[in-house]
């Protein structure tokens, strides 16, 4: 079934202990369409400016993506600027310039309207309500959110989690929207505000769904040459929702299987700069790393 | 079949952001001990002074625990104080007494030197392998070991890795031994010491066994209301040991269900101070939890 992404195209400057990187073409949806782009095609909302390369677009493109959706501004594309510590869940944001995104204002091509899976990746609620307004009949949709939102935009952030069927966010963001250290907790409360599954990524400690008919953890899989995390959270969430999206079933069974896919997709993100390890995945690699995660975690 | 577990009997102090507790019955073997009797008889070693209290002796025989290897020396029983943060992952140690336990040298009686399996609980690799020495010939055995020992007493250790099976250790752990911080790659660089399998406990993020036939990955069973961490690794050991022991078989298909069990075990400590929450738990509630857990990891 069709599946939708609203949200980022960015170029970032990345600063590992070991390298560092200009420019390297990132976003939560490009990084979500990418890894969804392995199980289904998906269509892109976002908005660049008149600096975005050509070449990224067709690469996108060559993915399967469809980019109807990408609004082209007068002036510069979103950037982020990020250091990470040896300890990868330690990430500093240097700058961010959000250049033609302060005024984004997602915009539905009409042929994206019939979509019935709806990513609204990281954005303030009130955008993210309006990209979800245009869509007819959304069959599941999923959120996901930051720190930013919970300490600004609470009131806006609630009525989003009436509206959605699921919510992702890391530990943190889940202790921090909920006032509860134990994540267990931090999820039920999560649960009360609203939507029916939250998922909680726990970066190199794997993830958990939670709902009212499935709690499935899973861990990440075992990758030994980490190089940069940046957009493994929404590959994470590409992988999964295109899995949903493929199968056209986001019932508590494939919620599980969604799980593994989404985990297996990020594995691949993590292992260079950008998008090149995952768009450069054959579909084989992932299977592999799909047979290799279910051995570790089957009992 | 028989199992066997030289460690230490203590009285400790704890104190968490909500609660502080004195001379509470603890220590590595009386943790692994209660543990182990939800599926076997184990046999203890260790020695405590003329202060440990009776009451406390007869807890650990009302659980089962064979105490023919508690040596009674004239002195104080060891005695360690700690202090856990709101994250229970981060423990300061305020206080250790070794008292009696300075001058351990574990006397195994004639009855025990036919124990198929042995744990050693964390001490000096020497103790260690006086320890082992005296098993005649042991099926499995498992050792746990703490930074001191990587630190102090790192080629006794080396000696110790090739002479067991199985080494136990937390991720901390796993990273100063190894020198590597990325799991995977400290995991396979602790095996290369000798072990066949080593099994790295990560906390609230659960645990994982690796080793040539089999690579197991378990969460931590869902526990919302921690109250003391102090044992758990213990209690984990003492369900994970249990269980192969019960079976007699430490197959790779058993090592993933023993895995189970250890992590079932050591949510029943955490829930309270000492022995008392693992202690008083039924088969019943050990056996639902088992339940829950099989249903968490399975896709």
């Amino acid at each position: 079934m069709s599946l939708v992404v609203i949200g980022t195209l960015a170029y970032d400057t990345i600063e590992t202990v070991h390298d560092r990187r200009e420019d390297v073409l990132g976003g939560s949806a490009t990084h979500f369409a990418v890894a969804a782009s392995h199980l289904v095609a998906p269509r892109l909302v976002a908005v660049v400016g008149t600096d975005f390369r050509s070449e990224h677009m067709q690469a996108l493109e060559a993915r399967g993506v469809d980019v109807a959706g990408v609004e082209v501004a007068q002036g510069a594309t979103f950037r982020w600027s990020g250091r990470y510590e040896a300890d990868w869940n330690k990430r500093h944001t240097l700058d961010t310039q959000l250049n033609v995104y302060e005024h984004f204002d997602p915009k539905l091509p009409e042929a994206y309207r019939d979509s019935a899976y709806v990513f609204l990746a990281n954005a303030s609620p009130s955008v993210q309500m309006r990209g979800l307004s245009q869509v007819e009949a959304p069959a599941f949709v999923v959120a996901d959110t930051m720190n930013l939102w919970i300490e600004t935009a609470r009131d806006d952030l609630g009525e989003l989690l009436r509206r959605v069927d699921a919510i992702v966010m890391n530990d943190e963001e889940a202790r921090m929207l909920s006032g509860e250290r134990n994540l267990i907790r931090a999820a039920r409360r999560v649960l009360e505000m609203g939507p029916r599954y939250v998922v909680v990524k726990k970066g190199e400690h794997g993830a958990f769904v939670m709902g009212p008919d499935v709690h499935f953890s899973v861990p990440s899989y075992p990758v030994e040459d980490v190089v940069d995390p940046t957009g493994a959270g929404d590959s994470f969430a590409g992988g999964f929702m295109g899995f949903l999206a493929l199968e056209g079933d986001h019932g508590p069974a494939n919620l599980r299987r969604a799980m593994l896919h989404g985990t297996v997709t990020a594995s691949f993100c993590v292992q260079g700069f950008g998008i090149a390890p995952l768009a450069d995945a054959k579909e084989a690699d992932l299977a592999a790393r799909t047979d290799d995660l279910l051995c570790i975690v089957t009992v």
